[in-house]
């Protein structure tokens, strides 16, 4: 690609380094840029560059904070004894959205995957650990996604504090709402079988 | 969407207002810059605001440069008499890109779209046909896309230009090259059988 502008060039280049956008898509988005009044072009800069800067993880569970401790680790409502394990802040806004939750959270910042070359090491395991040894938890909910790599992490951590005495869970896996039977995979279903759940508790929900 | 930090939440807004890209990817796109070295969003922010900034548009073709006129329009070796009119500079890129053409460019900045809102008045249409009546161009090409936009825009202009006695043309609308004849519209391949050219002319492409 041949740019008539070196500052086109160079704005097209950093924009695609950002994962899923190519050269062409870059070039698109600065484009329109170009076509917007100039106050979005540096909001978008300046948003961009004091995320980066001033961003803080909250010292307790990792999630992405302003301050010190995140405003879930400090609500006096929340259960401390109850921790729910994610990979990262997007899932702690999921669970969040819900409002089924009202434990903490501790974000790992990945899953152990061999593949992307990322070890336990890499991971804010150590942490999680040290919270159960000094026996802050009762239990523990593992949250990872149900893929190989989501089991092998949380399979490592299960195995670090088998020892301590606190009741370990994982979120169900069954059926999603709204989901037709005959589309869903057979590990899916089976598994929604054999941890069927009685009728009226289904009801409460 | 809730945020635990409004200096993410900032960043998420101002990244999904770019086009096709909602706040879950914007999410995404941040939290990759996250993980990254502050640089490369200091380098993207950088970009991004120098482009807004100081960006040009050619006086003369409107394509974007660093300069009040482009490295096309003052190149001594392009012919000048030889006009060609595209839509946006990426059309520019585009048709540099194959090193078949050494004439001039205009860029109209869009096309006519009664349907968005666009009009002739809109478009550089005016300083084309000023260059026309200057006597400045032998021949035209519109090279538009060949959508209902497209024609309209060519078409419109055609009707401006058409007393000045100068060669106009279109580009060629056909089979592309390694596409299927049974898989192309019936649009597309009638035009193509119309407009055959002698098989010896092919030979030199």
């Amino acid at each position: 690609m041949e740019f008539s502008s070196k500052l086109l060039e160079n704005a097209v280049n950093e924009m695609s380094q950002l994962p899923g956008i190519g050269k062409r898509t870059a070039l698109r988005l600065v484009l329109h840029l170009l076509r917007q009044p100039k106050e979005q072009s540096f909001l978008l800069a300046d948003a961009l560059q004091k995320v980066r800067e001033r961003i803080n993880f909250c010292k307790s569970c990792n999630n992405i904070s302003d301050k010190e401790l995140c405003d879930i680790c400090t609500n006096p409502l929340r259960n401390k004894a109850l921790l729910c394990v994610v990979e990262d802040i997007r899932d702690v806004m999921a669970i969040e959205s819900t409002g089924s939750f009202k434990g903490l959270y501790h974000v790992l910042g990945g899953k152990i995957s061999p593949m992307d070359g990322i070890g336990p090491q890499d991971l804010k395991i150590d942490a999680l650990v040290k919270k159960v040894k000094l026996g802050e938890v009762n239990e523990l909910i593992f949250a990872m996604s149900p893929t190989m790599e989501g089991d092998t992490t949380n399979f490592y951590i299960f195995k670090q504090i088998q020892a301590y005495n606190i009741n370990t869970s994982t979120i169900a896996r069954g059926i999603a709402a709204g989901n037709e039977l005959e589309y869903a995979d057979e590990i899916t279903l089976g598994r929604s079988i054999i941890d069927r759940i009685p009728f009226e508790a289904s009801l409460k929900l």
